[in-house]
């Protein structure tokens, strides 16, 4: 890889789509995570956009969400411009609003810009070293690679895909980590598939942040899914005018149901991963936000926000901002209060929250969804 | 014991002075058990009266409970006359409860009046038995017993006192069941002692229901509690007056504070026990509750009063008439919810309530008491 010209342009976009069933009752179809405040006194979107406050201006943040979101998006991040804040009618996976993005990037930044992808609703408690990863990405990115951040892994974990690293394409970078071509990416394994993983070496959780110019992505995607590209400039016609959202409500919902993953990543030809030791969560499930929420070397304590009395109560992950929750002989347990419903199981079974929510849909309780 | 010449009048006394800490969060200071419906959409006080309705007019229903507790009393046995309703300006354990109740009846039905003594918080299912019983009480009582009702124990437990049966005194009543004198009382024995009480057979649960004439009552405190009789007498004179409540502020906390069964039961010559299979349950614990509502012959399966959805979830108490309950891989557990506070602990605990109350003692968290 040769050394790069001059520090590129950073645009931020930051998909927010997701629909948040997994830290129920707290996230709700009207509030998934991304617009909670689970980690911190700021919500997880706002986090995610204060993490790259000094690389990027607001101007140069985007997001793109569901449609009934974008209020709610606005409001939580005053100070990005209106129209940068992009509501897809119906959800279509992740190639579609990625590609919209690029396509909409190329008008308003210029090919040149390097586009990085960082979803709303992961913690990332090494925000400098993220910092500096993001800007060795962005100077690897202009050279016209696809660059993925590669999670290494703290154990043979199923619930996400696994990037294999090839040749070092660069000993080390700013950040001081190396760059590696992306040999192969993995579906979700087997939990014996996952340990040989671990095993061999090599393998990085893919965390869905990645890094490319602009002109990078809108190439991959006219080569691997042409037949976006037509809608694509119909919705970038009318972006800023006030045809957009009508323009968006007749051709989104027309565009292939795909992963970016799937149609573009795995395709490309060069494609890098960086490795970022930067304690990523994904806080997929109440369990994973225990982890981020414990104290290190203080797991068997009890992790509290806001009331608790326990008797013989070790390892729990207690939510109650109101009322008093009193535990007497539970380990490992997990007590969400909200106002209209209450979730109460060991950690270990917090993967099962989804049988809650689907007993509910069975039973038609949609106020409580 | 000689057949009684007619059936005598039945006056029935409900001591409602308990401070109701075990079903704690239902239960507060403010509201003790007896004043919930825990069991029925009828209060446990309202239920005591209830059973009796056929029996007892409420002309002869009589109520003595702390005075901050009165004008709940009130509300809840609009029936029953204001001045049957007595306050205790502070809790003197039960001697002098009883027996100044035993001193207004001499004075309003006069020394033949058989006074029953039925505490507010305990659940008896099999109501028509236990009106049987009452009735073949006084008649024993009027031949001037002391006649307790005793439980026929369904395990060892530690937490009653027994009654340990003698000679008997009658073959049968009306109500189908034998008269035995009273050997001995026996204070909350240890476990192997309670077990070999089981083995030996003959022992009965005292559940502090007490059938005796009031003449009966009112020789048995001036015999044994003569000390008493001039605050009693005082507190009569003053019964119907304006000044009733000034004389029980100066007189009630003087008196003696000590038991109904250490000072009088146990002393007593003429002491009869008559078996009571009457389904009695004095919900002394969440788990107490639990046996009583749960369906015979389905324990296994969750008891829910309110809203709840479970995953894995078998054997459960839940009380939540407002919120939804959520619980995932959890066997045996309670779950109480109110407005401020929420308890949670397996069904083996539920005795360690207490030690959640002590510790809220202790952080001063008053208005959760």
């Amino acid at each position: 890889v040769p050394e790069p010209h001059a520090a590129p342009q950073i645009a931020v976009v930051i998909p927010a789509g997701g629909g948040g069933t997994r830290l129920w009752p707290r996230s709700r179809q009207a509030t998934p995570k991304q617009f909670l405040d689970v980690v911190s006194e700021r919500t997880m979107l706002q986090e995610t956009t204060d993490r790259v406050r000094s690389l990027v201006p607001p101007e140069r943040l985007y997001v793109i969400t569901n449609a009934r979101h974008a209020g709610a998006v606005r409001g939580q991040l005053p100070a990005v411009p209106a129209l940068n804040i992009v509501g897809e009618p119906e959800g279509r996976d992740s190639a579609p609003a990625i590609g919209l993005m690029a396509a909409i990037l190329e008008k308003t930044l210029g090919p040149d810009a390097v586009m990085a992808t960082l979803p709303a609703d992961h913690v990332i408690p090494s925000d400098a070293h993220f910092r500096a990863i993001l800007t060795a990405s962005a100077l690897v990115a202009a050279d016209g690679y696809l660059v993925t951040l590669g999670i290494p892994p703290t154990g043979p974990d199923t619930g996400f895909g696994y990037i294999q690293s090839g040749e070092t394409l660069r000993e080390t970078t700013d950040a001081g980590v190396p760059v590696y071509a992306v040999q192969q990416f993995r579906e979700k394994p087997q939990r014996e598939v996952a340990e040989q993983y671990l095993k061999d070496g090599g393998y990085f959780w893919n965390a869905g942040m990645f890094i490319a110019s602009v002109k990078t992505l809108r190439d991959l995607y006219k080569t691997h899914l042409p037949q976006m590209e037509a809608g694509f400039a119909q919705i970038v016609a009318a972006y800023g005018t006030d045809e957009f959202d009508a323009v968006m409500r007749g051709v989104f919902p027309t565009l292939e149901k795909v992963s970016v993953d799937y149609a573009i990543a795995e395709k490309a030809d060069r494609v890098a991963v960086i490795p970022a030791d930067i304690g990523w969560n994904d806080v997929g499930s109440w369990q994973r936000l225990a982890e981020v929420l414990a104290t290190e070397g203080h797991e068997t304590e009890n992790t509290v926000i806001g009331h608790h009395v326990g008797v013989d109560t070790h390892g729990a992950l207690i939510y109650s901002p109101k009322r008093l929750i009193a535990t007497i002989g539970l380990d490992d347990i997990i007590v969400i209060d909200t106002p209209d419903a209450i979730l109460i199981c060991p950690k270990s079974r917090s993967e099962d929250v989804k049988k809650i929510v689907d007993e509910l849909k069975a039973r038609g309780r949609q106020e409580l969804l």
